[in-house]
């Protein structure tokens, strides 16, 4: 095997978007394979199958990463696009280089580190803007609840994850009773204003939730609770946030409701078997990278008159 | 093979350091081989092995990413280590957790983006900080040199990847004229003063100088001007750069001789051939982290309290 095999019964992108209405979480199997087709077997030889398959995407997603980063380097000039990560630019402009922005929402241990080292990990760290969303420092809370997403935007040509996001305002502030319900309530409407700025300024946002179950995630957390070396990865506040997970259900369930534009799509991902997850977040990237219709730029000089230039110089 | 073999005649970190003294870059061969052991076989075979062997390493470079990492948060308090990569902190602290910082220099076509795709593309994105240097813009003009260095500096836990650096300072900025002379002099004490305070910090740097011949950067150069996928690579100016090869050259030299210091080490890595530049960078990063000595965190809660309160839980 060494094509890539599309999904069955059409792309990620359909099979695995949130329908616009109510949401049901419930009724979404956390094992379940969307879209996996019969090539991928049976059984345990499926998870060799789909690791495969995201190899074989992963080439084809640095490909496409290389032609978003190469159309930025070509518009702001070659080798001046450098300090990139530091100038993140959300300027408006209908002509500007795209950006890719993935981003991750799920429960503790729903396998989002898992996902941006397998799929992520997969393209080229240089063209990479990961930013990885935790409580609000002090100066953050001194600013609106976008301020800090705005300021981790991926830089044009650039593909960004976000681990966690601008969604923690409308699930952790609602479950734990951080902002009053007057607040988060008004925040959906904020987010999809601010959803629609990215999608007029090129930036492609992507929005997965990995869907995990209780049992899953109960598994998980005994694996923390045992293996020496994921230790580190537990915390004790883990079981109070389990032990309200239905409040945490609900809160998902209506952002994705209210959420779930088509500037910017939600896309719930089952996520209880970690292969299937990676394979299904790599067809989703490939889907939307083809939605983009890339190419390499053009020569912004006359290629004939450089390889003279070039072949006509001695070492000095 | 599935084992990482050991260079031969000593580690990579004291074949390819630059020795004190002044330095003959002329006399570094760009297709030499240092430490290259028997095992990689003769001819066109030894590419493949050294590929094979970088992806050995890279499984071994990622683990010992995560416990760089994992030191950190445990520091920090799990959970609350994110947002990091802004929160880039150069505070002091002997107790702090370690960081890593790789410093690429190189000729234009040297390939430092190669060896960020290759060695820092083995590892984990998500524990990577990767931060490229251009000219700089118009604020960074208006601070010192490394005003601009020091806000990309790796978060503690992360590896860093700086592709050019505070090296261009007394590079282009000397060859090119951008300051006087009195200026680009007066820099190296200004750097190895910097970079002392780094180690100080906890911060262990990792300086690469990708040497590539005249002949090897003719061939990459007129690669650019044929095949159209890498025409966004080049710029006219390339080739007034190129024609002042020897001014560079010494400009290499001098930096490397006055500011390798045991806090922050300068190394010289042959490049005209792709498959054993990254084979040498990705074992002088293996023996930087094995010299660090690092581990997992133990526990900073009771581990069977915890197992049975996650027992207890029922779904609610």
């Amino acid at each position: 095997m060494s094509e890539v095999v599309r999904p069955v019964g059409g792309p990620m992108r359909e099979l695995l978007r949130v329908a616009p209405g109510p949401v049901d979480l419930e009724a979404i199997d956390p094992r379940s394979t969307p879209g996996l087709p019969v090539a991928a077997g049976y059984g345990p030889a499926r998870k060799d199958w789909a690791r495969t398959q995201v190899e074989l995407m992963g080439a084809e997603l640095g490909r496409q990463q290389e032609m978003l980063y190469a159309a930025a380097q070509g518009a702001a000039g070659p080798g001046s696009a450098t300090s990139a990560p530091a100038q993140a630019d959300a300027g408006l402009g209908g002509d500007r280089p795209r950006r890719v922005l993935l981003v991750l929402q799920a429960m503790d241990c729903g396998g989002k580190d898992g996902t941006v080292k397998r799929v992520a990990g997969a393209m080229n760290p240089l063209g990479l803007h990961i930013r990885s969303f935790g409580p609000p420092t002090e100066e953050e809370l001194r600013h609106d609840f976008l301020w800090r997403v705005r300021r981790a935007l991926p830089p044009p040509g650039y593909v960004g994850v976000f681990n966690r996001s601008h969604y923690e305002d409308v699930l952790i502030a609602r479950v734990e009773g951080l902002v009053d319900e007057a607040t988060w309530r008004s925040r959906y409407a904020v987010i999809n204003d601010f959803e629609r700025e990215l999608a007029e300024q090129a930036v492609t946002v992507v929005k997965v939730m990995l869907h995990i179950s209780h049992a899953e995630q109960g598994e998980r957390l005994m694996e923390r609770l045992t293996d020496p070396t994921k230790f580190w990865k537990y915390n004790p506040s883990d079981l109070d946030t389990r032990a309200r997970w239905g409040a945490y259900q609900a809160a998902y369930a209506e952002a994705l409701e209210r959420c779930g534009t088509d500037a910017a799509p939600w896309f719930v991902v089952p996520a209880d078997r970690k292969w299937y997850r990676d394979w299904a977040v790599a067809h989703l990237l490939r889907e939307t990278f083809d939605g983009l219709h890339l190419g390499y730029p053009p020569a912004d000089f006359d290629v004939e008159r450089e390889r003279d230039r070039l072949r006509s110089q001695r070492r000095p």
